[in-house]
């Protein structure tokens, strides 16, 4: 593998990988060959004169020290390269429909998409999803380390729970499922297994619009919490959660951001403000009027988030109190203000990256909002157990990995933080070239 | 939280958690509490005399010694209990429609299914999931630390692409999509980004029959690898992942294994025989011939595993060398013997534990496969991109969780290894009790 050290200079290695670029100078031809390490220069002769992009080599070859006046520290080569004596191409590419050979990938994104196969592979697309893992496995190693419990959230669900005409129905054998449009049931249900519970998984909202911040299939990251004292508390967990999974990008995908010049948000004390609050201030800045809606519009979004940065100096703000018709029926009302629940977001560059809030916990009052917001208390029987056998305050949380990747890199259409993105127009193929059916 | 320790004696504590059980001795009353930590023993008086099973409670109460005859080491509770000062009910439990507080859970396993909103919480249930957490994480971590990167496969897919009848629709707007059978297209498709992948998945099977080893959703541990030398690497791998397996649920999980008095399967070097070898001994004990057969049936895998552990002292073996026609259609035919494929196998207790092989790397002969099995090429196009601009020597292998940890613990049934299990007959409720939709 290229992960070769200066402490291997002189011994004879074997590599594979694939062709990342190439230069001929003269006599000495020089090649990045790329593996699960990274890249690595080999220096050859005429062996390596035919090699294409792409194309993929097995070398044996000699570990040498490079130069001093030769070592960039700004590419990734290091300080070694593999002087090749043998040189044995494994597989050819064929001819490559665009450059892959440059720092910087110069197409649209249909192109981008339509050629997922292999643009994937180029260093800086690869980089989003390195970061993409550090985020998911940061969520789970923080939230272990506070006791919770990952479980598995089934992706069939037998009612479209959430409400809503934005889901998918599955044919069942001879009934009808659906694609479940959060774990959150679930997640509730295990919390009187574990008190303290987390899943990964996907979720599915059947979006009947096409915009730069939705999928339909998506990466949810998904935590519940029982035996909370007040649902600050949950603001509290996200808090330090955000916290563990920025400092943990920092930490170990130095190079991926460098790709992007991307820094990070920064998490000091995040101001918290109620959504009429937040709704007054964007009319005083801006004379735009939204301060009867039940909910921010993107617009909204964006400049309370200039206005956290402006005057708190800080990236992210939580906005609370959403009023109890935007939310679903599990949510908590406000006992002070009952038109309103213990419910937040987090937004943060101008996008909101977490939801939550505190659950109704109590039996009788969850099966009389089951029916009040028109479902089927039949079709929540396992739920309904979890609170007619005892469940104690409790409250929860949700953040999206596409959006949170998307954000840390400023990239500007969630579809680039999606390795196969979905939506009302994609499933790996544009839809509109496959045939449609019902 | 209940994991107080000796160090805290004479410290006021706060608990909050169910009660998992209550003993009236006189005027003293002792309740296990249950929380995400364990179970701890309460002791008070009247305060305690109304609380039934499930019911939620926080509790103020000083850490205590538990008198040294009274420490029972086979039961959980540990040396210390903790002398209530306050009683606050949190949530009251309506009656329980079964006995929760005995040490096994006695009834039928569609009770169990029916009340799984009640029943998870029982102690020896929630260690089957607690063993099945352990799994997945230790399959994570040990590929990781031999270069693996995780990836998030989709699950809406656009064809049914493993072949085949047994998949489901889903109306995707004016389209019909399909969940995905397995994740095996992304992962060699991320070979090309990463080298070595793996993916923690859900996986969808429209199995049209009840079988104690068959669910419709399940969750795949799937990996794949490129670069190498020959497809006996796939089977070197898959032994030391297992190994690192049990290892991991041995050392994490040894409370939970002596709920069930399980003993973990030994891996010691595991024999490799092929399919028409395992079919001849298989003949040869039990003179029921299925030498023509191109798998083995479930009776003859019981066999095999029993003539495994009699002939050769070992819990698991390779099966390998199936015939091309039962294996899909991206699986290397073996150069030597072109009827039968570079694929192989893993059985453990009588059951399959992992299925892998070598996969065509060449694109002409992928492409052609693909029609020669029946689909549409135009249905692989991200897929078939992965191979035309170059792809190593490549195989893979899938673990099925629930049924490792059903062979694990013994379980005669795959739905006691599954959350919520799905198959024909049940999400969630059963859906004979559900309106028929078409």
């Amino acid at each position: 593998m290229s992960g070769q050290a200066v402490k291997n200079v002189g011994k004879e290695v074997q590599l594979c990988g694939w062709v990342a670029s190439r230069r001929d100078h003269g006599k000495l031809v020089f090649v990045d060959l790329r593996d699960r390490s990274g890249i690595i220069q080999i220096v050859g002769e005429k062996d390596l004169n035919d090699l294409r992009l792409e194309d993929v080599v097995e070398i044996v070859g000699v570990v040498k020290k490079r130069p001093k006046e030769m070592i960039n520290p700004k590419i990734p080569t290091g300080e070694i390269e593999i002087e090749a004596k043998k040189v044995k191409v494994l597989a050819k590419s064929a001819e490559l429909p665009i450059d892959m050979g440059q720092p910087e990938l110069k197409v649209e994104l249909p192109t981008l998409l339509d050629l997922r196969g292999l643009t994937l592979r180029h260093p800086k697309i690869a980089a989003i999803f390195k970061i993409q893992e550090v985020i998911i496995d940061s969520f789970r190693q923080a939230l272990k380390r506070l006791g919770f419990t990952e479980f598995q959230a089934p992706i069939i669900v037998p009612a479209a729970t959430e409400g809503g005409a934005e889901v998918f129905p599955v044919k069942y054998f001879d009934h009808k499922a659906y694609l479940g449009q959060s774990p959150q049931l679930y997640k509730q249900i295990m919390l009187g297994v574990f008190e303290r519970v987390f899943t990964v998984t996907h979720a599915f909202r059947a979006e009947p619009s096409v915009t730069t911040r939705h999928l339909t299939e998506y990466i949810s990251l998904d935590a519940e919490m029982a035996c909370i004292n007040s649902w600050e508390d949950l603001m509290e967990t996200v808090e330090s959660l955000i916290k563990e999974i920025l400092a943990e990008v920092g930490d170990k995908c130095q190079v991926e951001l460098e790709l992007y010049k991307a820094t990070l948000p920064q998490v000091g004390e995040i101001p918290r403000i109620r959504l009429r609050e937040a709704q007054e201030i964007i009319y005083k800045r801006t004379k735009k009027d939204s301060r009867k809606e039940p909910d921010l519009s993107p617009a909204d979004e964006e400049e309370i988030c200039r206005w956290s940065k402006e005057e708190k100096g800080s990236d992210f703000v939580f906005v609370t109190h959403y009023p109890v018709k935007k939310r679903p029926f599990y949510t908590f009302p406000d006992p002070k203000d009952p038109d309103f629940t213990l419910s937040f977001d987090l937004l943060g560059r101008g996008l909101e990256w977490v939801t939550g809030g505190q659950r109704i916990n109590d039996y009788e009052n969850l099966a009389a909002n089951i029916k009040k917001w028109g479902n089927k208390p039949e079709d929540f029987e396992l739920y309904l157990q979890a609170f007619k056998y005892g469940m104690p305050p409790e409250g929860g949380f949700a953040l999206g990995a596409e959006r949170i990747t998307m954000k840390i890199l400023n990239l500007q259409n969630i579809r680039e933080a999606s390795l196969f993105p979905r939506d009302m127009e994609r499933i790996d193929q544009r839809l509109s070239r496959m045939q449609k059916k019902k």
